[in-house]
């Protein structure tokens, strides 16, 4: 029940001959579909040849079995899921971008954002460059074809171009000859590899893609590593020295609980958030409930600590998607209703830990405290796999704005109050590193110790405001014809 | 991770003025939109006039702000979701039923089967009657039409119709100025009504949809009873004597976990079928895991009666949709990877119980037991919430044609071993009736005892065949144009 | 630029043996598009078999090659293009009309509207018909489906039912094995047959759809007159006496230029009544101009009996179609600019003989006027090729209301000084026989002289009113998904 | 009947205030609707802010009412049609071109073909420039970019920029406060200005669009010359000296007749091709038939020098659209008729002098030959109203490869047989000047003198044949959902 976004889910594969490799992109895509679900694209090398195909949403909307037939086959391809978050669905924003300059084609693919981004976009403009979007990952693009003008090799020119960026990039880049994946040296976001029976590689942004392909998991790309696959096999090279911080924020919301990043399973991450959960706030209750999908496995692990039985006690309406449009404002009480509904049967009469993931604005978890109170819940005590947020993320995480955050103005006895809990206890921020035990994470969204130097970026100007109506326009009038609008 | 398909969900409002019931329908169809995807309706009464929107695909695709808006207020509202077993997402099948005839003008939803359509049909049709469907609701929808000309009112016809239906049926009849639910006399599909705060008067297949519109749960609609709601009240008459069999397949498998039908909670009746089958096929495990969605809740009983931990071993990619296309031959044994992965560190080298809710050809089950020994576990114990199916249902219910069930062929025994299971327990049929305590339910897709007289069905023509193939095509072709096919 | 509009074209092809029908059907609905352009449908009998496929929109449009190709092969089809005058392009009254009944399968098409079919739907409601359009087709279609029950064949069920008829009809309906022509015993609507060169007969609305399958014309259908064509021919058989009053609003306006109907070429008809109006009105001028396009060839006539120039004095602009939204208020003036442009060259300082088929309400051809004298025309005398409208058509033409018929409320010189034409010349009705040299034509919208009894339909209700607003909304925003909308 | 493609007409209007800019451009490109009809954008300058909307269809699909509105007001305005001659329909390479640079924002409309492209984008690339259309336009707009880093306003950077083009241009560029139109120093293709009642400048490709949003013609852009328009009226600067040479063929057959470019009318310039035709290949005959819609004004020349009546001999189908696909091999022969039919009345019989605008691969004439022999013509004599094409253009007209060019291979004697005529006559080179008589044209097509230097293109390689694989492909089976293909 969360409102935070990721913005980019990756994808590439590497095989020694041509044959089917859209088929496995769309898989894995499909597996990576939570971390983007405005556009998608797959871009196919075949033959040093690339050619390419995106559009607004999901994978299997987009993707028909025609598209991918007509896409043919190829020894390389890399796809791409994005969540937008300027623009709405405009597919101008989607990637793979394509470059096709006179020094060389290439195609991109990349999750993350660039705290530098300010500076490196004015420097290109000041050199002449024209954007023609607002994405961070043009910028990757026009950097590395930069280099590639005076480098001997395409993984040079990305090694060069690499140097330039601070902040958080897992990238895959497609030339015509090669496929090279790049993780940045703070490794904030997920990038794995594994390989098939058949010998072909594959990459992914998390290892649930690699199952889904039947790929067996080798390992973590490692922090400011550049693996360059080709024909004969895979090399690893570096663009820096890393000192990794991986993102928490991917085990206790984003990534997948199949998945395993940096050597930690989510699944055990989130049920160890539990039972740390019980530990640090332990209460008599009679069951415990976790709010799905993300609350689920913390609700096991805290009913395992606490020795409290678990149960099913809100059900998810599985049909609520992107079409589901709010109700008018006389019936925004029930909205929450609509997606979730409480078990009356396992809650009723009970007192109830209820573990749900993070609180942003704390509005939909006041709902969800009500519907089980008034399914009979005699007592309702929240548990949170989390600190508070207090801080933005720069590093690819959408956030709300400071002024939203609940826990910016509002101790946590004071927020209990506002969502109408008995009690309130949040992760400890002390206790992270035994949720997610490596040597150092990114936790700059609860503790503001950013790894990177940070530039803010200038607020949105009165153009992008009149784009936003237009778009929201366009969603609105017609869900097919997704057309491209620009400034 | 089941093949059985339901037919249909329906969803009435009868208010005292004239206010936003299109509203109330839309989200009570929402909270009933896993009883059938293809396509759906809405029917609005305003002042005695009633006009229809329906469509094919999901309720929040097919009802935009803009067509919600445009449908307009009203007193009385019936919708309906519709599952197509003929003719794909047509969207000619689509209900609420829409009739204007010189003697009066009704909308009409329908969930159920009849028995004796096929006689019902000839017999209109030997009158001059024209059919525009081969669905049963036609025939109910001509049957009340014919009775209409010769009772005082639109209930004695709907009265009089109804005792020449034999089968399953439940109805929602919208007049100029009344609206009436049926209930068949055996009470086959469910049906219940409620009230909100403001008086509105609410019917629906499952009680979870009157928690979806904030309507307190009044009771079940009896067996045989006729609901006739005006604006001054409701009235309780009978079509027949009843005597009730519900449909016992509802509680495991159809509804939802929060709905209460005829006064059991599914959640409740799913988790004590787990625990029977831990009574009845105890083993030595390590997890219990559950098949999402329908084996979570059996499973959590099963592993609370064996004192086994309950883990999730399963995840569900929830973006698998309708788009969803199966992979090329070649790829088939990767289908279900897809669909579900395996949480390796819950499984790996652990005895695992697995539980699903029932078995049709076995296909899917196969592929989940090597899903999970392929991630690491060392046994699959495998226990299903239901007897062995083994006769076809004539009330409803979309179940395999019988050379394609797997338990029609081959005993548990030889079961387990083609889907690889280590072992295999069915939840014997003498226990179904701890499972749902009700006096009697249908359950004769186990035993073959139908609680009616059966005509079979004709097998279907070429020319359906055909038919089939061009729906497919367009399907395909075209998801945003969803042209009207006839035969 | 005429406001009115025709309902209907329809076209058949039989031929020995299965091959592609669909094909010539296409070609054939291409040549009679200006008939109707809101929805067509084609249906196929592939061996006994039907099969229909229909929908909103253009041939061009709703006929893929993907769609064509799923209709497949076949022995005999028939197609329909349509005007809709209620519910706007409601693909619910597309045709074929399809009827699946125990007596007898059948695909009827048709053109012409009933004089009676108020009675007649009343007494097949008493009978518990239910009828699921307002078009008269459907009448036409429960007649012979009524009539089959007791006929010993189908074109004996389709004499019968003929018989019951009045008005205009022109009729094809594909049984199983045979196709069967017919058209009304007053022959109102044209329609043709003729044959290819391998032998298969082609059905027609108007002879230029012989022309576009490469089928020799072989003669009008008479009226009253039935076709029956099986495997080995064609048969002529009649189901009812008749007195042919053809339509003559058929040569002013609605036919292709290319067609000959009756004997008569429309373009030489048109001719003729330039030639007929210059020798009724001469007037010293220095060009002839014509309303494209069906003002142009009645221009050459006059011009060539004048001795005055003809020229293109004015230039349509070919891209208005359906899409073509009129301007807001403000710029309501300005219409007419768009769809035509005057051509300075050829009218500046010249006395312009204007040339159109028929005054409706005066406005559009007051707008040319205007349009002609700002380019520099010193003066325009506008020839009309048609008496002045006065009387509704109950046989197909949908012409305006009286209240907005210009001629119905002044004079024609009080029209020449509202258009704000120098002088005004109408065919003067006397002359029609000169024009369309047959022994009688229907001209009741001119002279009210109709040659049936009629019965006036009822004014349309609340509830017509609302649907309107339902469909211009559904237009409006999704010009792709074009739902049926039921009342 | 001609298969020969311009690429673009462009449309712009400045307003002394805020108003509705939007509607302007919508009637003026419905106008301009003839010279592209692959896609169209509008863009609008609202107090100093662009926005943009193009999108892949004709003017009257794209901009609906509820797009029209969303762009809403503005006091600046440019749009442009195109027709796509690579890629299909993709809407990347639609205009208006958007640049949001530091150092501002630009909106670019575009028609004509630069000759020294390759070398310009060489340059570009060499400097780090990513392109993302193989467009000439967005060349354009970079060197504009490049220039206004350096330049102290906008028209001197539109200045600079255009001293280093070579070929065509008609340019439009928005500025947040100008608005910038520039004809190149050859004036090959036309442009106009004018002005509304209310002061509004108008800025055309063609006339008719000035005479369509009810604007006065005030005067052709002179060749070199660039006017800028601001708030307070308009300048006119030079971009380079003019000598004039613009492209005859825009005479012959682009332009639609009722314009009137650099003094001379398109229509009586066609008018006096068929004189001249008559002159020099004069022959006995019964009739003179024009190839509809560019021969019929050359026919009437024809006919009256040659004192021959004029007819409709053939009659256009005006449903042909963009949806019209042709027929199966097995058909090929056909497909004209479906376009085309003979007029019998007018042609059976008689000699008949058929004109047409110019031959390219002389298969469709041959067929309309063909079409009037079948429909009764005794001889067919063909009088073409230009010189027998011999030379690729570089200008922006889209000929036929010369190895399709029926006149590189044989003489007039020869095509006339082929062709099926019974004599041949092309207007001769030496009264091009004649037809319109202006002191140069550019006529390379005919004679290979250019008025520039040329530089090749490269042939177009592997990755775009199967770009074009793919770009049918989605035509095909969505004609609403225009997805962008990228390489």
């Amino acid at each position: 029940m969360n409102e935070i976004h990721e913005e980019c889910g990756v994808f590439g594969i590497a095989c020694g001959s041509t044959q089917d490799v859209v088929g496995p992109v769309y898989y894995g895509l499909y597996a990576l579909q939570h971390r983007g679900q405005e556009n998608c694209g797959i871009a196919v090398c075949d033959d040093g040849c690339l050619h390419c195909y995106k559009q607004a949403g999901l994978v299997g909307e987009v993707f028909s079995p025609a598209v991918r037939a007509q896409l043919g086959q190829g020894n390389m391809a890399v796809g791409h899921v994005r969540y937008g978050t300027t623009g709405g669905s405009d597919v101008r924003n989607a990637q793979p971008i394509m470059v096709n300059h006179k020094n060389g084609r290439m195609a991109l693919v990349h999750n993350g954002n660039l705290a530098n981004a300010g500076q490196l976009r004015a420097k290109l403009e000041e050199r002449g460059a024209i954007f023609h979007t607002a994405s961070d990952s043009e910028i990757v693009a026009y950097l590395i074809t930069q280099e590639r003008l005076k480098s001997p090799s395409i993984e040079e020119a990305v090694r060069r171009a690499a140097r330039r960026l601070r902040g958080a990039y897992s990238l895959i880049v497609l030339s015509p000859t090669k496929m090279i994946a790049v993780r940045d040296p703070h490794a904030f976001r997920p990038l794995c590899f594994g390989r098939r029976a058949d010998g072909a590689f594959v990459v992914a942004s998390e290892s649930c893609a690699l199952d889904a392909v039947g790929a067996s998991f080798i390992r973590d790309v490692k922090a400011g590593e550049m693996l360059v696959f080709d024909g004969s096999g895979v090399r690893s090279l570096f663009v820096g020295g890393g000192r990794p911080t991986p993102c928490i924020f991917e085990y206790i919301y984003f990534a997948r609980p199949d998945s395993v990043i940096d050597g930690i399973s989510v699944h055990e991450a989130r049920r160890r958030a539990g039972r740390l959960l019980a530990e640090a706030y332990p209460v008599k209750a009679d069951v415990v409930v976790g709010v799905p999908d993300s609350g689920i496995d913390a609700a096991l692990g805290y009913a395992e600590a606490a020795h409290i039985p678990f149960d099913t006690g809100l059900v998810k309406n599985k049909y609520i998607g992107r079409t589901f449009i709010e109700p008018a404002a006389a019936q925004r009480q029930n909205d929450v209703r609509i997606k979730l509904n409480a078990l009356r049967s396992a809650v009723a009469g009970k007192r109830v830990v209820l573990i749900d993931d993070s609180i942003v604005r704390g509005t939909t978890i006041g709902k969800i405290v009500s519907l089980l109170k008034e399914a009979g819940a005699r007592q309702v005590h929240l548990r949170i796999c989390s600190p508070p947020f207090l801080f933005p993320c720069y590093y690819g995480t959408d956030i709300d704005s400071r002024e939203n955050l609940i826990a910016c103005k509002h101790s946590p006895e004071e927020i209990a109050k506002i969502v109408g809990a008995d009690s309130l206890g949040y992760l400890p921020g002390g206790k992270l590193h035994k949720m997610v035990p490596l040597p150092r994470t990114c936790r700059a969204c609860f503790d503001g110790k950013y790894p990177t130097r940070i530039c803010e970026n200038a607020s949105k100007d009165k153009f992008e405001q009149k784009l936003g109506v237009l778009s929201r326009l366009q969603e609105d009038t017609s869900a097919t014809a997704r057309p491209s609008i620009q400034e």
